[in-house]
């Protein structure tokens, strides 16, 4: 059974931001922006109403707290504030969430965060002494062999290691940045020979090597592409003639 | 049994704002700022430390998005913004204490919110239902007969109707407003004497009329005034010296 | 000579909000958002760098703190506050486009600021303090009569009364709030039928009276309707055809 | 003639930081906050009234959009985003101290930004085109031989280089970082010689190595160490024994 999620819930006050409830058909997760990088209490609450519609599971999507940045900004915080900031967003999510009955599924970290956690250490026992602080129960979402991979392991959490549909890799597992012209799949055909591949062969083409091994629990799209919603009934079709992923559907 | 409660964790970042850690001994729970007035993330987990290590209860203390206004100025919110703001702070402030080992107890909005929630109809049962969303085991703590007092009991909250130990009382039951000289009780004697003739005879004096019977379950010092330890010390010696309190501290 | 202006420059940080530049080729004025309800410091000066491209003059467009409700939100802040606030913001906005080589020529309050000063004269002098203060060459834009009007005229600010031409009118003058249907006028042909009937006449239709006279210097049309670009367009027929406004664009 | 200033004005909506305003009769010129790592705008303003009634010297001190991190965590801004956020602060207190009928003299980088443009280009670039887009005349305040310092200079900027009385220095002209203990000088008689040997040696001692040569046309002192009005006294009577300085007071 593999996970199909995106990022979801990232409006914010009047502005709107990323693939309508129509994803809601296709994904079986969602990360829910929780207000510090995107998300505020209503648009979150409305988000979480349309996912309990949808039957997808919610997971916190804690960020830095830098709104104009979209959390895309390397910010240098301690290892005790992001315990204490990502504590803080799931636990918003989490009441928001459990004032309509649904509970939380996953945490997994937003953009500067996702990247600095994965990549040192301190940070990533930092994210998930919180995940692990505020629900043991709550699975980490990370690329597997990270940083925050191993200090979610150490610590009794369940991961679920993630391919990106939607991205092409390097050789070192890493994903192409965003600089790069390469970095993002948007032809849906490319992204379900992707994860087709990934799925059947168990690996993924890397821009700059050989093909490389790929083990994951749960496969990323983008839900800010405009090609999201086509990417995501692409990689979906692909899912479903695999026999994967059809129960949660 | 009464609780005696203040005002805490208010400060944010470098800013210091209250009363220090001393006040914990005299106390038995405290109103804890969630992020949105003051308080943020790592103050707030510093916070339900010292707490959990006074042995001191813990309740949420959300306001309205203004740190500027230290969330005293009125905000003209809908009843929808209002629910889902609180939940994101209780939830925010549950999760940090969850992680530490502690429950919350109860409820109480601060500042220009506690304020609007007492008279408006509609924002009352905003709050109200926020915090039986989250947990519908917290209390809510209000004066008795506001709206929200009516609002949270009409869902089945435990409501704790508070007696402000420091603030002088109008006829009609209101607080006199700050910008009123008399507003504030800063003698520890005359706040100890209002809080015994409260709990002896349950009245309170009035200034602009004659004494009103007052009921209460929970006594309230504000932290963040220069007299607030001493106030605290004086109404603690009541408080023992009447046989209430004790058995929680 | 009547000057045709939107709203302008309301995104912030990765979100878009309004009417693209295309707007910038119909209307001779822009109120640029400050930062405060909406608008980032790199979107104001790609704003300005846009205006002066086009030739449109560039006017700061203050509002409350409070970027979540789009500064639609009343808030009781004290006149000191207001006036502090409306200088922060007119000056940034300065500042950006003085780098540029471009000098704002008003200020308009947005949303609930607008309509708090238009209503209170404590407010309304606040306001045209901020003005005179940051640069008394600045005109300020308000509809005529109302207490910033009054206001701005005593401190011998220019004042650049403001007809809406997509919004409905009440019989005192003041517009029909957004909570009734009636409010925005969406089609292009009614909305420059009410600017056509404005120049030639003097008069606007009113939904609960009699025709009302009208006197103005300046026309708004509000950039964030998806029918704006039509309606700027409709308008802006009327304005050439009628030989106003030619000399600007 | 050596300016002495200190970092002022960081208090926060109801949070006081740092000295009061009676370092204002030992120093000749200030920082003060713009908003974003600290000051609020009435804050700034009142700020500014009290360095025009010490006839202080008012300079801007924009720091990271990062108020809970008191802008001191590193923040990885292009140098778009920095020029604009720059300008943005510049312009707010300009127009502030404008309605008082003060000019600026300068502008300081706060923090992180403080470092981060003294050790890359591109950044020390993007703060320099802001100040001179803002106001040509306004002088930069950096340590000599900084990127910044170069970055000014070459597009004609006036450089005030920086002498730190109360910082301890390493070999290499950088500060002892605030995590080494030995980082501030707390003794009012040990930053008063260590001025004593920079104006009349012109050198100063450091942990790691020989004496090192310095030149500086301002002496800065924290305005938030407690020791702060005790040390500005010291440096204050060393400069007027040193006949420096005093034509300013």
């Amino acid at each position: 059974m593999v996970e199909l999620a995106c990022d979801w819930g990232e409006s914010f006050g009047p502005w709107r931001h990323g693939a309508g409830p129509e994803i809601l058909e296709l994904v079986t997760a969602v990360h829910l922006a929780c207000g510090f990088h995107a998300g505020d209490p209503l648009t979150m609450l409305r988000a979480v109403e349309a996912c309990a519609g949808a039957g997808v599971a919610v997971g916190a999507h804690p960020g830095w707290p830098d709104l104009v940045g979209f959390g895309r900004r390397e910010l240098a915080c301690s290892p005790a504030e992001t315990t204490a900031l990502v504590l803080y967003q799931i636990g918003a999510l989490a009441a928001i969430a459990r004032s309509l009955g649904v509970g939380l599924s996953h945490v997994k970290p937003h953009g500067a965060l996702y990247h600095q956690a994965a990549g040192d250490p301190a940070l990533a026992g930092a994210v998930a002494r919180a995940v692990a602080g505020a629900d043991h129960r709550l699975a980490v979402v990370t690329q597997g062999g990270t940083e925050l991979d191993h200090a979610a392991r150490e610590i009794g959490l369940e991961v679920r290691r993630e391919f990106f549909a939607d991205r092409r890799y390097r050789a070192d597992g890493s994903l192409v940045p965003r600089s790069d012209q390469r970095a993002v799949l948007r032809d849906p055909a490319e992204a379900a020979a992707q994860v087709s591949q990934a799925l059947q062969l168990g690996t993924v083409a890397t821009v700059d090597g050989p093909e490389l091994a790929i083990e994951f629990e749960t496969i990323c799209i983008h839900g800010d592409e405009p090609s999201a919603i086509a990417v995501a009934r692409a990689v979906r079709a692909v899912l479903d003639a695999h026999g994967t992923g059809a129960q949660t559907r």
